[in-house]
């Protein structure tokens, strides 16, 4: 494993109990094994089925499942809603349309907050994700505390129950382990530049543009300088990067300037210096 | 269309730009199907596909759409990465693994806060996405501003595309609408109850338990009562909802206590009175 990809402790730092994913009644295997698969992106392993149409185990789930073995292993079948949620104490019915239940309605970020400080305290919690073709039907809901719903486009509402799954495990995760990500650009490998050094490549620059008489007239120098330092300031060079530069300039330094085409070495650059000192 | 499933103007309102989402080299028409669907859902339509491995119109990614046909009839073709964002001014390269370039590493939302505020002033933005096997290669992701990543478990850190487009998306719209969801328990037709309301519930049902002799030893009522209230403040009651409560007293006042079983009407329960005045 090189340096570059080592994982980021805190990415792996969840003291949070996750929740449950339960599934009412899915038709299709295939999407049964795309929910586990979006559990496992995200660290969920507990799959609750309730009266899967056709049966379990499914092959076709295992294989969209694509290696997330555990959760199908780990998967449990109940006959009802009622016992698939009986351990739980906290439960989020997800749906994509309102409801004649006054129960609040929450976004996945907010749905979240609740679950991860619930589980935080060791408290089981879990969604409640309805049919591929008509969802959970009111009595369903009534079971739930709260009811989670997507901020999707009121034109196309209609969502794969596995992104449902997907972007409440992702909401989840991000908020257990309070958005650490796998990796970063990291500063201990790109150390950023001191100011000192990147002070002393501007001037090497403009030393550089001085000789070949750049600023005209004089007059323009300094709002010239400080639009060409600004470039450079947006950039927040690393240490390399100002190497390199410095590297650069003096590479093209070494050409005189307006070479006539049939004198020798009017075309010649030297390789930067990989030190950057001129 | 009920009162119930109206949807919320501001669900609707975006006022930013959305952005391109740029697939590359992708293999299966079903990947940039789904991708498609999950671009829908959350209110983009310019898709980018460069050199898709199985040719372009596809029949299985108009399936796999799932009837975001304004997404596939919009679909355009190039044949470089660096066509199909030569119209963007800042594009975020999607990459599951940390890389040898120093560029900052954001989360989808973090990118979502850039490119809606791009957005918003009318600039155009791209998200880029690489092949289902090996990703971008580190040319591609260099034509990128910056990285994007998502905060999946590092040991099952395999996402599909469609599902790393959805998460994006998601994000986008979250953000550009500030969270707003099609849908919220209506304070308009779940009028909160006043708090006089609540009290005079209260103190129906206080009276009620004192005719029965609930509250043994007399020195425990207030600690009791402050129990059971406690009880109804959390539910937060709509007025509909203390109507409803009264009407449960009510009809359990009228049932003289401790009936004795041979004694008619012992099992009688009258119906809830509608107004909830006993």
């Amino acid at each position: 494993m090189s340096r570059n990809t080592k994982i980021l402790d805190e990415a792996r730092q969840i003291v949070a109990r996750p929740p449950a994913v339960i599934l009412c009644e899915p038709q299709l295997g295939e999407n049964i094994g795309t929910a586990a698969r979006a559990m496992a992106n995200f660290g969920l392993t507990d799959l609750r089925i309730v009266n899967p149409r056709d049966g379990w185990p499914s092959e076709k789930a295992r294989a969209a499942a694509s290696r997330a073995d555990h959760v199908i292993d780990n998967v449990k079948v109940f006959d009802s809603v009622e016992a698939a949620i009986a351990d739980l104490t906290f439960v989020y019915a997800t749906t994509a349309r309102s409801r004649e239940v006054p129960k609040p309605v929450r976004g996945p970020d907010e749905a979240a907050q609740k679950v991860v400080s619930l589980g935080v305290t060791g408290l089981a919690t879990g969604y409640l994700f309805g049919r591929e073709r008509w969802g959970l039907n009111n009595d369903e809901v009534a079971l739930a505390d709260e009811i989670v719903t997507l901020p999707v486009d009121p034109d196309f509402a209609s969502l794969n129950i596995a992104q449902a799954v997907l972007v409440c495990a992702y909401e989840w995760r991000k908020t257990a382990t309070a958005g650490a990500l796998p990796f970063r650009l990291s500063e201990e490998d790109n150390p950023p530049a001191a100011k000192d050094d990147v002070l002393r490549f501007f001037e090497h620059l403009e030393g550089a543009l001085d000789n070949v008489t750049f600023f005209r007239p004089p007059e323009r120098r300094p709002h010239m300088v400080r639009t060409l330092r600004n470039i450079f300031q947006k950039a927040e060079l690393t240490d390399q990067e100002v190497r390199a530069l410095r590297g650069v300039v003096a590479a093209l330094e070494k050409r005189r300037p307006r070479p006539r085409k049939d004198e020798p070495g009017a075309d010649e650059t030297s390789a930067p210096d990989p030190d950057g000192d001129a």
